[in-house]
């Protein structure tokens, strides 16, 4: 993103508020303000002229010219967050309910990659996100996707493509702000060539480089540095994180459990207190977070709240949300700091380790105060074509979901068992950097159909082409995250975004996903036959259009369902990991309309390894 | 300047080399590398590879292919200097010589700002600068001038003029990494349509903005600050470093005297201990040093040693140097750190905290090693227009030099005392940032002639157009810095670098000058009729085209004679001081061809006050 070039006129008049010669749009007075820079807390009165701060002086100093004051009583000031790295869509909200969610909670500004709704609309359907962007008052910058689709067509069906041309045009739109790095780190590993050009597109641009690294060390670690990547937003450790930074690469913590990262925060925290470790290269994210996380846990004042709790000192926790991330997006002339020439985005917080919000400033202007939100007017509309995303072939029967093995039979007969490989979801704690694994069981073989198994925590599991209408369908099991009974499909399914179905019975399986395909998307509960439970993402099959609270309160009753209606285990969290369960994306293992597949060696691995007997102590390879 | 964009097949050349499947072209063992971006020094091996870091590994867990191996036997290894803000000039070297000195003291890039070339001979004498540097180990970027002249040309003759279009121009030059800000912060206080049309052209590119704001606090701070400014080389004290800081401006510290800077050092480094003062914004550059500092006391290693003495971190004290430098110059993707894809510009250093440089890397290649400095050829020369810049109307004489009164009388006749002000050097320290005053004194007329009085620290001041041939000469007075007898004539006078001359005697000033002017440019000390000593600067009557050692020692006696043979008092830095007298840019006066002025109001002010009888107690105003 180029910074926002102040005119000379601009210019001038910030200086003429600044000296006393023209008046102040607003003062805001009497503020403990959180100095970013120096790491102070200071005693301060704000000049604010169209939009941007035109002069910090010591409180009760300045000579300016009468203006409106906004005596902020003492409370503290500081420049709003910054999130670097959000994915819209995956809050199930529009952008204009997600502003409410981030403004409320100190966001003045998210850095957003619309891979999600990308990945089924393609360009247009990314425009739509950023038209509706400048109806709110939140300012959304755009991470300009790294690779739409992110797997090769022959590994996962996405509903668009984006080419190399395309991708650079897109750098060009005004919202541009860096080259996001969801891509798998082994295409610039293993020197993908069109990578490498969007990188150097990015850096012509001046724009960072964004990438992802979970869990890469040492020669890889390098080699993925040295292809350009210029942070990692998704570190497994502290071990982690201090070699990234050791070779070049910041961090941005994703905080997606507060009890899950207390022991790595207060790792931290020791770290940069007794060893003096830069904190220059760290900032927070939130990635994808759901629209009942905002309104129950926050947004980024919950990240700077939890890392505060976990004894990483207040001011460098304020600073991993703002300074910090506009340092490494670049945009440091134009925010990250409350000093002259910048933005008049700022936030009043009452308790400054609590981190609550009670106002918030974008561009000089109130757009939150004592528990008003004022969104503005709602001028904005999805039109048809992003509502009715659902291409596929027609309903699917159970049959379809089924693995069979009926043409291959053992030695001693029809086959009666078959040993299986399951996408293992092991880590309960709904984190993308958690590499999912392959695990083996034997299955119970019934009229050829390979059955899945609460006993074990095997769910079957299938994937709908629901972008080409090619009726192809990805089918296996998965374990550890599983269902009881029942079933449960959704077109939330990252990256691709096709309709994934989990299942104890082949029969809900498919009621619940012929529910979805009705409904144009979303989420679709059955049980013994019935829908227990169903919400509809009418946009691209990944957002609500409904308000906030509404949002929050059917996430809260789907996640309900899932346990109570399906049994699925509550050491999960569930949704995140239904999320993640497929994205190819994150190693080792994916799960697409293609079936199972190695997300290193990029190839896919059929369900059944073998087949055979009661015994299985001999059978026939089926591959 | 844009970031140097890897090619695709660089990166993946890079990429080979850390994952083990290309060798190296040099592995750096042993080191116990400074890491400047998690602040710890950690054993390692560094793989380089076209003249970048391939790769950086804890030392001995590598597995590149076999290559050359320079093992560095536990040394330290710290990315090379940087110096933000120079004048190669001021050196009196060519760059061919400055880089002899950079080098061996530790320093791989420097900034420069060729403004002295520049005001002398335009454009292509800059473009000189920059041609020669393409023939030397060390690298040089350009800091494109803010404003050539400095001043209006009603108030100071300059030898150029570079318009707006041709400012842009340069700003497209590859060299070119900032928009340099040596100039008047009044004229951005002052709303000047131009600056605001550079900075808006620096912004555009991606570009810094430098500055320069001594002594600029408050209101008017504020309004400098946004104006654009987003550095400033020149602070008085640690109170004015804060107040920079905490209002969002970046500060670049030139020690220009141990002793002076020790204090303000000691209280940094407290200042930064005891409340965690963010240190990110802190920078050291060396602005303007002669060739014999250089070889007597250091580059920018002398900056970070006594910093470390005046108990700085060292860590802290190396960033300043390395890191918070390419931040702050926005190169912080090729340059800072020694991690994957940044140049493999480093240094060897055998005691970290006397910070001695022992071998020097730039772009993957020892340019000084075990006490020797590799230049490479030699095939730059300076032409003959380069060399020949003295435009003067002709020789010029005594009378040209004296201040008169014989036209003015008092009420009891011949006038036989003058009240004048001077130009007064107050602080002996040869600190750009130390304000100039204005003094007055009673001075002695004779035959007309106001005489100048070393009883009162009182010499004759002339500054004669070398530009234009106008035969222009201001006169006036200086005081505190001034000489007993004699007279010393020099052309590095900033930053238009007329001919100054200084001295007791109206003859020897004559003499002085004439000398230089017959010279083509340099310094004259003349005593009793005679010449005492010269030394040529024939290059733009700024360098000369000596090696660095000569340099140093023509400097050492040429301020030893200053002393010496002319009384000069020893408590200021003679030459420093000398060089700043003039330079309208610093306030509140400076000195120039059309004699003393308020760099203020932007007005010259006329030597004589008022003349009268011996005792002055009733008088003519002259003005």
């Amino acid at each position: 993103m180029k910074a926002n070039v102040l005119t000379a006129a601009e210019r001038k008049t910030l200086i003429e508020v600044a000296l006393g010669g023209l008046a102040p749009d607003l003062v805001v007075k009497n503020a403990r303000l959180l100095n970013t820079l120096s790491r102070e807390i200071i005693h301060s009165d704000l000049a604010i002229k169209s939009g941007r701060i035109a002069a910090c002086m010591p409180a009760g100093t300045a000579n300016w010219l009468a203006s409106p004051v906004h005596d902020v009583g003492g409370r503290y000031v500081a420049p709003g967050f910054i999130d670097t790295h959000v994915h819209v869509e995956s809050s199930m909200l529009t952008v204009r309910e997600y502003s409410r969610a981030a403004v409320t909670n100190g966001v003045t500004m998210i850095c957003a990659d619309p891979h999600e709704i990308g990945n089924v609309l393609g360009i247009p359907g990314m425009r739509l996100l950023f038209d509706e962007a400048r109806t709110v008052p939140m300012k959304m910058f755009l991470r300009v996707p790294g690779r739409i689709p992110a797997m090769p067509e022959w590994i996962e069906t996405s509903g668009a493509s984006i080419n190399l041309e395309e991708t650079r045009n897109m750098m060009d739109w005004a919202a541009a702000i860096c080259l996001a790095g969801d891509i798998n780190p082994n295409l610039l590993i293993n020197k993908d060539d069109e990578q490498f050009e969007k990188i150097a597109a990015a850096i012509a641009r001046g724009m960072t480089v964004s990438g992802q690294s979970p869990g890469l060390t040492g020669a890889e670690l390098n080699a993925f540095i040295a292809a350009g990547a210029e942070d990692s937003h998704v570190a497994t450790s502290v071990r982690e994180i201090v070699e990234n930074q050791r070779l070049g690469l910041r961090t941005i913590v994703a905080i997606r459990d507060d009890a899950l990262y207390h022991p790595q925060l207060r790792e931290l925290g020791k770290l940069i207190r007794d060893s003096g470790f830069d904190t220059r290269y760290l900032q927070f994210c939130t990635d994808d977070v759901y629209a009942n996380e905002f309104v129950d846990v926050g947004h980024l004042n919950s990240h700077v709240r939890i890392a505060i709790a976990a004894g990483i000192d207040p001011m460098t926790a304020y600073q991993m949300a703002s300074l910090n991330v506009a340092e490494g997006m670049r945009v440091e002339r134009d925010y990250g700091s409350l000093t002259p020439g910048k933005y008049a985005d700022l936030i009043v917080i009452d308790d400054l380790e609590r981190v609550t919000v009670s106002a918030t400033m974008i561009d000089g202007e109130w757009v939150f105060q004592q528990g008003e939100y004022m969104p503005g007017p709602d001028t904005f509309s999805y039109p048809e074509w992003a509502r009715s995303t659902m291409r596929v072939r027609g309903e699917v029967s159970a049959a379809d979901l089924k693995v069979t093995v009926s043409g291959t039979v053992s030695a001693s007969g029809i086959a009666k068992k078959a040993r299986v490989r399951s996408l293992a979801m092991c880590a309960p704690d709904g984190d993308m950097c958690n590499p999912k694994d392959e695990e083996r069981f034997v299955l119970e073989v019934v009229d050829g159909v390979v059955m899945p198994d609460p006993q074990q925590r095997v769910s079957s599991l299938a994937v709908i082409d629901r972008h080409t209408a090619s009726g192809r369908i990805g089918i296996g099991f998965v374990s550890q995250l599983y269902v009881e009974r029942g079933a449960v499909a959704s077109t939330v399914c990252h990256d691709a975004h096709n309709l994934m179905v989990i299942g104890a019975s082949h029969q809900d399986m498919a009621i619940a996903a012929n529910r979805v395909i009705a409904n144009g998307g979303g989420y679709a509960v059955a049980l013994n036959g019935e829908i227990l439970f169903e919400m509809k993402l009418p946009v691209a099959g990944l957002m609500s259009e409904d308000p906030l609270p509404v949002v929050a309160q059917r996430i809260r009753e789907l996640e309900f369902i899932i346990y109570e209606g399906l049994g699925a285990p509550r050491r999960f969290k569930v949704l995140q990991q239904m999320n993640f369960l497929c994205l190819p994306n994150i190693p080792n293992y994916g799960f697409t309309d293609f079936g199972m597949m190695s997300t290193v060696e990029l190839v896919s691995l059929a369900p059944v390894i073998a087949v055979g007997d009661s015994a299985l102590d001999h059978y026939d390879s089926v591959r």
